[in-house]
């Protein structure tokens, strides 16, 4: 599967994921409106507002960019209806021609780990049918749990041709209380990223690995330091804009074929409409107004 | 919670949790073709036969017991109606009066783990309405992100007379390869045990804080030495059983009032029926059966 996304980031010349994590905030009023006057301030109202939401943005970029990744949170907020639009969002994504990250940070041990990747990546066997549960193309997930957490992963990975980017250096204020620990002279996060390199090998796909790496565009030393022991992983960076991150720090996440990441922004270009910056424009215009400016925001990095 | 949970374990003289984990190879034939006939070899079929099992479960055993656990990645890898199952056995559990932990493992930052402190514990703002999601009691929490992770669950404790069960020293074979890791003279997992109490403090309830820690009842020695560092921690042990762990080796895990831990059985319970111990009782009378008996072995803990 990485082989298929870093050729539709070189099609698209776009290491860019849009992070659909949609908030009622975000919504324009409209959508909100119509949604909650056919299905009720409900659970089912906020979903179906959140899929129209979804839909919209999805036209308005799709043709821009190589993936999008929605966060499940922000859907099992919701509860069934709000996990039914993400499903659909998948679904719609799928028929627009992205590849789908889906962040579900999911780990587990064993037969759990098991089904995690089955719902998220796999298929499930009922009887004599293969059916796919959620059908995302790359799914994120935490190392905590060690190698039992991440083999069934492995296995499905490459079952089905599909990727994980496992959490390695996080992007938020507090990701060093344990992942910037120093053990034997280097930090926790280089160990793990010792381990993705070690998982990598098991599912190779090209040049890289189905196995890549979470590392926050807020720490942009540590993701070059990061970027040199994992060679074969493609980086998944978030935290770009409105957590901080700008294109001129994020040069060294990137190997010097201009490869082997992907930036993401969430709230930047789905909110988008909501800043000055594209004040009096559509929540749709703004978002592709925000991934052009992103675009060339991050050719500085190159 | 942890209140209401420890009165509940006293009730019941019983510090035990059965785990809701159901593999379709647990379930009953006549369950699973009932299912299958009525809503097909299908997501839906497999979820019907899912939730006529959990039933029968907690009927069998709910006087017996204070809380179950049902693991969330069983459901979701049959999709929305694996999770609706899982939904629907939150709602019969607690028409049988038990509490209920969502073995759901989420931890992200900022917003997003605030997204499933909402899912699984909390109400969510749709409208003029507040909704509830999932509406666990407890959930289990994964500590890799740091305060930033845990924070939003403890405000929702607060709020909502809720729990969690942070991941401290999993129960699985490869546990330590980041979790026994030493700094500074200490491993990995008695520092997060040192944050478990400091989160804990800002969630007391009782004698107990409604912070919890899981702990593996594989790693016995840990236990001990982590059920002193966190006094007021409640220890949630996965790992009896089918993974290896007696009631023997678990006196380590509670504190000398008998209280302070309570351990999980999912497969030595739920499957009982399969094995030759049980060997010709309905899966329901199995289960009752392995219940009690556990709960003979348990006192030898004390």
């Amino acid at each position: 599967m990485i082989k298929r996304l870093a050729e539709e980031i070189k099609k698209k010349e776009a290491p860019i994921v849009v992070g659909l994590d949609p908030m009622l905030s975000y919504i324009p009023d409209d959508i909100v409106k119509k949604a909650f006057a056919e299905r009720g301030e409900s659970l089912e109202g906020a979903a179906a507002a959140v899929l129209e939401f979804n839909k919209g943005l999805l036209d308005a970029v799709s043709d821009l960019i190589p993936a999008v990744k929605p966060q499940i949170a922000m859907y099992e907020q919701f509860g069934i209806p709000g996990l039914q639009a993400f499903k659909e969002t998948v679904d719609y994504a799928h028929e627009k021609g992205l590849v789908v990250i889906g962040d579900v940070k999911r780990g587990d041990i064993g037969s759990t780990s098991a089904a995690y990747a089955t719902a998220h990546l796999g298929t499930v066997k009922v009887g004599g049918q293969e059916l796919t549960p959620f059908g995302e193309d790359i799914a994120t997930v935490n190392p905590y749990l060690g190698t039992d957490g991440i083999k069934p992963f492995l296995d499905v990975c490459n079952s089905h041709d599909k990727g994980i980017f496992v959490l390695v250096k996080t992007s938020n204020p507090s990701s060093g209380e344990f992942q910037d620990r120093i053990i034997d002279g280097r930090p926790l996060y280089e160990w793990v990223a010792e381990k993705v390199n070690e998982w990598g090998a098991l599912s190779m796909d090209g040049d890289y690995s189905n196995v890549g790496a979470v590392v926050g565009a807020t720490y942009p030393e540590m993701g070059a330091a990061l970027r040199k022991i994992m060679p074969k992983a493609y980086i998944l960076v978030p935290g770009y804009g409105a957590q901080g991150g700008r294109g001129k720090d994020l040069k060294g996440f990137f190997n010097e074929d201009g490869l082997g990441a992907i930036v993401n922004s969430s709230r930047g270009i789905i909110a988008a409409w909501k800043k000055d910056d594209y004040a009096g424009m559509s929540y749709q215009d703004a978002a592709r107004k925000a991934v052009l400016d992103m675009k060339e925001d991050l050719k500085e990095a190159f």
